[in-house]
């Protein structure tokens, strides 16, 4: 029903949709190294935090097909090597770290030798995969209930298909919604600079015959205004202990808005996403994306050369303008501890 | 110092600075006919609340040289039709509906022949251009405290002096801090879908050597919770008589953001913008732009052709919002009579 972001090749290279291609084509691309699956986190081929966890770690498992044949020793430095150099493409997203962790634990924990400890690695990869994929169900399952027949609901980026290995978190109750026969309908925000809204939700919803409106990032104050909006659903890519979370930017402003109009706020995310070690939503490291993707559009210049640009790519919403947190474990609140 | 929206050709024209070229390009264009004017202002080859009333003043001069000619009262016909067609061009300003208002009472009270009448217009219209360029100086001196050394100014859309037939209106404090040698940043919000902050604030704020730094939309929440700005300044289309007041669709979220943060956020705009005549913001007509407009950008497609768009050009800011309101007459505050 809906799209699948990242899968195998049958030569066991990474294969993703190319998300910078997107609404204009749907082009497929197989990451076959390290070096590659680094460039294609760093420069957005794929993004959503549950999706880049997952390609950091099925890109170890192709990027040392080549150091299997070699030393356990030798296996183990080059695996803390390759995931040092993917754990430095997007410093935010908490899932890459936690997927990059869980995989160097596992071939500490695996004895045999370098050949054991890949093989090790392509099931704990595929377990990741496949863990993703049911958890996006259950948080699905999770917020089915606050999706009723002839809702409308707002959301903000891309935490679709297209950010995970399954169906996704913020679009996960409203994808099961449309399968239940529910009419459902989906004002997504723009998302600019890089259009995640535009360009990914709004392509994978219209793949999947859900019905959507777009909306310039600034109109959604008056949407919400105009009461036209039943509930606002996005995604995370940390959730600290206190429960504040780090989301694209421009969630933030959404959620003040939402707040402002007695809309209920509700942030998606698998558990992977709570940092239990980042106390608190100031504590997260904030990516500062070039310039140019503010002052260009498509190769367009949309500005003077000489002038600045901020560019955040997240912002920190402080827990108390979250409902409820929607994850795979049910609806839950913080703070939130090992 | 800041750049000429408006003037003369030498044959009578009015003369314009196409906007839609603009960063890339500065291209003058002279309107020859109502047909010209009405088709500039609609197609917002020109736009800002003030420069689109003395445009269509000026341009119902240009576009009636030929029929001072004929009878007074063929002449008047005629200039009715020409401001209706006019008025039709845009709903939301009210600029626009004062100044061919204004040039019809004139041309009624006027005696003499057609050629005496459209002379009469041609002083009138010159007039509301000159009134106006006064007035973006005057609404610079009442808002000057407000941007001392060092301010930190956050506006959005262009409400500067291609917006007016002078320095502009937000802009106005701005250029008079510079002018006084102040040192002032401003933080220019990109405003889709349109992009006038991105491709007119930037630029003429650039040309006149005020540093600034462009953001998304959706970054301006991030800006104000890190309490990186001192005031928030921008224009009006119209304001009604209890101080809502209708401006370049975000203005609300802003409003709404400025407040949360204690950030002092004032509307700045002549008399003129005020319309006793609309008692609350939710009776100003609010203009549907086309959904191609947050579709595509410089002609490349963003999302999918299939997928709806949401596209008001203006929203409504509640009174309880604003600061205090900037114009010509100093610091005023609703309600607003005659």
């Amino acid at each position: 029903m809906s799209i699948q972001a990242i899968s195998w090749s049958p030569s066991g290279a990474v294969r993703i949709v190319d998300q910078r291609a997107l609404p204009d084509a749907l082009v497929h691309r197989d990451l076959e190294t390290i070096d590659d699956a680094a460039n294609a986190i760093r420069t957005l081929q794929l993004r959503g935090a549950p999706l880049i966890g997952i390609a950091a770690a099925m890109g170890l498992v192709t990027g040392l097909r080549g150091a299997r044949r070699g030393g356990r020793d030798a296996f183990l430095a080059q695996l803390r090597k390759a995931a040092a150099c993917l754990a430095d493409t997007r410093p935010t997203a908490i899932n890459l770290r936690w997927a990059l962790t869980r995989m160097i634990e596992v071939a500490e924990q695996t004895a045999g030798d370098a050949a054991a400890v890949w093989e090790r690695l392509r099931v704990e990869a595929a377990a990741i995969w496949e863990e993703d994929r049911a958890m996006c169900r259950r948080i699905g399952e999770t917020g089915l209930s606050l999706v009723p027949d002839g809702a409308n609901v707002l959301t903000h980026c891309n935490a679709g298909a297209l950010a995970t290995g399954g169906i996704g978190t913020a679009l996960a109750p409203i994808y099961l919604a449309h399968e239940a026969g529910r009419r459902v309908h989906v004002y997504v925000d723009e998302t600019r600079p890089v259009l995640q809204g535009a360009r990914l939700t709004a392509w994978e919803l219209n793949e999947a015959g859900v019905p959507c409106t777009l909306l310039a990032d600034g109109a959604a104050g008056t949407l919400l205004r105009n009461a036209r909006v039943d509930v606002v659903l996005v995604g995370a890519d940390r959730i600290a202990a206190n429960g504040d979370f780090a989301n694209k930017v421009g969630t933030y402003s959404l959620a003040v808005l939402a707040r402002q109009h007695g809309v209920p706020f509700y942030c998606c995310a698998p558990s992977s996403t709570i940092d239990p070690a980042t106390p608190e939503g100031d504590a997260i490291p904030i990516e500062a994306r070039p310039a140019e993707e503010v002052k260009s559009i498509a190769g367009r210049a949309i500005a003077p050369r000489e002038v600045a640009a901020f560019n955040p790519a997240f912002d920190v919403t402080p827990a108390r303008y979250v409902t409820a947190f929607i994850t795979e474990r049910g609806l839950v609140h913080p703070p939130f501890t090992r």
